[in-house]
């Protein structure tokens, strides 16, 4: 019986005093490394490098890795943004297995370029050397000491609007944790922060990577991201990650791409919060940036906070001109030309091109037709005189006559149309495709998303193209923007532009409101039915006519054939068309 | 001590009869299971319905499916292709939640409808009501008694190529079993059934659905899937299924879509193996087709297995004709146009269409200037003979000068190249689209794989159209079939076309080796770049000249251009330009 007392009492002893608990030894662990964070994270610099490279260019972007990285004041840890080597998104470029061997070999030699300097993350993809899974992971390498150390895999992969990521990546599988002299740092990559349980209204994945890296001892956490501009996004961001970092009681640091990769543009603004969920620091918005981020810095401290303006229209304008300066560049050209029509539309193109590429790199087109005003020509003339661009005038009147002439035959008594307005655009889009050939000149077409949504546009005409600027931006968003213009230091936008009725002027007296509601309306149901999904009952609910908003969704469907050959477009809004929109074509849905 | 023995003696006897060990119940229960199989799958009949739905029209594809299960003969389950009531691929049109909604008010009806028939599985989309995880799962629907009395969900997801199924679905899981009768049938949705560890060369999922399956003591695999044809897929698919059934010695059902749904064309070819994986069941390609599949039926009667040809030449002409008659239709319209050149792509195009739609819905534009032949003119009045086409002659001489006018002060002193015969092309295209929007015909396009792999055409001008018919067809296979159609019956495309070399007569005397390597040369390099993902260096070990080999793959970078403002073409490789391949446009990546 003593025996059986016996093992009671150690029985009781074992739970009674924890620090004899085997699970107590970690416990402490822990609570040291708490404290210890105090003063760790307290001391530790990280370099946040905002930088903008260009999509699958390893030896440009290495060069500006290790650029930002030499010009980086002291650090204990430099950060690239997501895939940084490769530029993001390197999209199906990832399935050349030659691209991603040669990303290693750059890799490599930039370690070994960096080695006398401390610790650096790289973000770029990895093969995955298992028999089974996805090719690659999205991983952060670690240069350190001239060797490729080891990696950190990303574990939650968008695959929804624009992303593809489970296309090539395998998630990691584990929490991802770096320790660095006596800190223990928490490594993710952009969406792996973004699955919080409080702050989602909908979790699209089963775990939530930041609690497991707290729970594996994370003192801080380092995010590598490439989260593309939309209106309002950054106040998301900095809302989010105030959050996690109050939940957690540790800092967060965020280092996001910057610059224009076809469609997407990337607004930077990368950030760092301290435990207590402060804005310690922020980089400038829609510009390479490398800033310190430095958690000992007071959150009243704001010498590291890049001011900003969160005002839609000047988010917008910033994201367009870097949107359009880095299409011409990255794809190699210069300069640009676009029809100058005398509207609202043309007008706020021609001036965020003059101010992405310079008005010496831009060239309007005047196109006069038959059914062109002379109020659109001065007013065309004007906007030009006022951004400084050079203009040509082609009138189209004879080359209208030409085809009237061939077809006369097949269309021999038959009433006038929609085909002969077509013809008009389709003659524009001809000329300038010509002056474009000619004196390789980047193309901008000039519809905005409320024209595409409803296809008020010519699929060959005036859609052609290289760029589509402003196809994320609705009609009533290019109005303020236009009038936040003339306010930013003199009038850019002749007064003439922002107050007639905007018209096509394919046909005599013709306008806009012929054919479609206001556009005031027409943009509230194109925002309800595109970016808030309602249905067509949701819509009529808010009191409009129910044969008119039948007709925009009909319109909007019928269109979808223009869309997809539409020439890619700067996302703005959460739901852009373009690579985030896939609809099918042949298809009975309404 | 007497203890100890005993206990030792107990230990040896658990382990020595195993009848006695508690996994034996189970493996007593599958041995019984097995003999059973034997018998109850010869009774059962399995009604495959092979159907042609359109992308989002609830109401036809219900009475699609009604009509088809009415039709079909005595049955004990009938089974549709993957999510058969909404067409696949439904895409972005998930996205709306109205659709889901009344998607599933389609399948209550449907089941009231057919409530006095055997059950009948449907495949079609189901909201995911957890808290976490993408929206929908990928679901087949059991009908049984007027009811939906539960669904089967698919656990593999294909997110690579054109499919895009992580973007919508969460995943089942656990096995999806159906018990019926007294069969135990594993229900498996596509994807599921490709994931083999013998048969496949890299497995791209961790688990095997069909191995669950089988472990939880399925008789019998049926499969819904919506299979896009590729050439030489049902020899793949077959062998495949032959090698699952006889590893798990079970039948195998696998019900195909059939149809065009844009770019993906459905073979169909629906089919049964038996449990020593011989095929005992087939049904036609490229058709609607509903066949019974009975395993009782003996391996040798091939009265059920439909007779098909495999030859490249057949498949992809068949597929073709499909794909272009249902884009046709299901955008609505029945007839089509086509500018002739007299050249080998528009005659196969004109062939195809005329077989598609009949010759009367055919209108060939022949549109001469100043570099056409005589020879070509006659070639293509031929081939509109042989067909039974319409045709029609438009001159583009004149408005060839009305630009030469117009652009003679901006051109001045400058020499000619690209952008003069680019006009060329424009004025054509302007010219057919002109026809297409007054006559309401759709226009096909008329390039192939290789040239548009490497940028020769016009963007804007032979580019335009909706559909582009053989644009996944490389020029040497355009001859092949070519050469295939003339020994079909009577000769269709004239002999001259088959010699002639070929040209895109913009200037005199051009021929399309004048900038490019021999079409065969051509074509090699590009099958081992595009579909085997081969280097640089992989090319030129075959011995190719390397100043050429990096012309043509800096020709296919810089066509991307184009590419993405590229009509739908119909996909009949395994790497297709289109839906399925993602480059970036702005990028430096050679």
């Amino acid at each position: 019986m003593s025996v059986f007392f016996f093992l009671i009492l150690i029985f009781i002893l074992y739970f009674k005093y924890p620090f004899n608990h085997p699970f107590s030894l970690q416990k402490e662990t822990k609570e040291i490394n708490a404290a210890r964070t105090f003063i760790d994270i307290l001391a530790m610099k990280i370099a946040l490098l905002q930088l903008d490279p260009t999509v699958g260019d390893l030896a440009g972007n290495s060069l500006l890795i290790a650029g930002a990285v030499r010009r980086a004041p002291e650090f204990d840890l430099a950060v690239t943004s997501e895939l940084a080597l490769l530029g993001y998104p390197p999209r199906d470029l990832l399935l050349n297995a030659d691209f991603v061997e040669r990303s290693w070999d750059a890799l490599r030699s930039l370690a070994q370029e960096l080695a006398d300097l401390p610790p650096i993350l790289v973000g770029l993809a990895e093969p995955n050397r298992s028999e089974v899974g996805r090719p690659l992971f999205n991983s952060a390498a670690l240069l350190r000491r001239g060797r490729v150390e080891r990696t950190f895999k990303k574990t939650l992969l968008p695959t929804y609007d624009v992303f593809d990521e489970d296309r090539y990546f395998e998630p990691a599988s584990e929490p991802q944790i770096l320790e660095l002299a006596d800190a223990i740092l928490g490594i993710s990559i952009c969406e792996d922060i973004w699955n919080d349980r409080d702050f989602c209204r909908r979790r699209r994945y089963h775990t939530d990577p930041v609690e497991e890296l707290v729970a594996a001892g994370a003192q801080a956490v380092v995010n590598l991201s490439a989260s593309p501009f939309t209106v309002g996004k950054q106040k998301h961001r900095e809302a989010m990650l105030a959050e996690l970092a109050r939940k957690h009681k540790i800092p967060f640091f965020y280092v996001n791409q910057v610059g224009g990769n076809d469609d997407l543009v990337f607004d930077g603004r990368s950030c760092a919060f301290d435990r207590g969920g402060r804005l310690v620091a922020r980089a400038q918005g829609f510009v390479e940036d490398i800033i310190i981020a430095d958690s000992a810095c007071p959150a009243g401290g704001l010498a590291a906070i890049a001011r900003d303006d969160f005002a839609p229209e000047s988010e917008i304008w910033r994201a367009l001109v870097l949107g359009t300066r880095d299409y011409v560049h990255k794809c190699g050209f210069s300069a640009v030309l676009l029809g100058l029509s005398g509207g609202i539309d043309s007008s706020i193109v021609a001036a965020i091109a003059a101010q992405a590429l310079g008005p010496q790199n831009v060239l309007g087109v005047l196109m006069p037709s038959p059914y062109t005003s002379s109020a659109s020509v001065q007013d065309a003339s004007e906007l030009a005189r006022n951004l400084g661009i050079k203009t040509m005038v082609l009138g189209i009147a004879d080359i209208m006559k030409s085809y009237d002439r061939e077809l006369a035959g097949p269309f021999r008594n038959l009433p006038k149309d929609v085909t002969e307005e077509n013809i008009q655009a389709r003659i524009r889009g001809n000329l300038l495709m010509a002056l474009s050939n000619k004196f390789g000149l980047v193309l901008l077409t000039t519809g905005n998303k409320s024209e595409l949504a409803v296809g008020y546009c010519t699929i060959y005409g005036d859609m052609s193209g290289g760029l589509a600027v402003i196809s994320d931006v609705p009609k009533s968003m290019v109005y303020r923007m236009a009038r936040w213009l003339n306010l930013q230091g003199r009038e850019i936008i002749p007064a003439s532009v922002l107050h007639k009725a905007p018209t096509a002027e394919l046909r005599f007296n013709q306008t806009d409101q012929d054919s479609l509601p206001a556009y005031e309306v027409l943009d509230d149901i194109l925002e309800r039915y595109l970016q808030q999904h309602q249905s067509k009952e949701e819509i009529l609910s808010q009191g409009y006519d129910e044969a008119m908003v039948e007709k925009v969704l009909r319109l909007v469907k019928n269109a979808e054939f223009k869309r997809r050959q539409a020439a890619p477009g700067l996302k703005v809004t959460d739901r852009a068309f373009g690579s985030g929109w896939r609809m099918p074509v042949a298809c009975r849905a309404w």
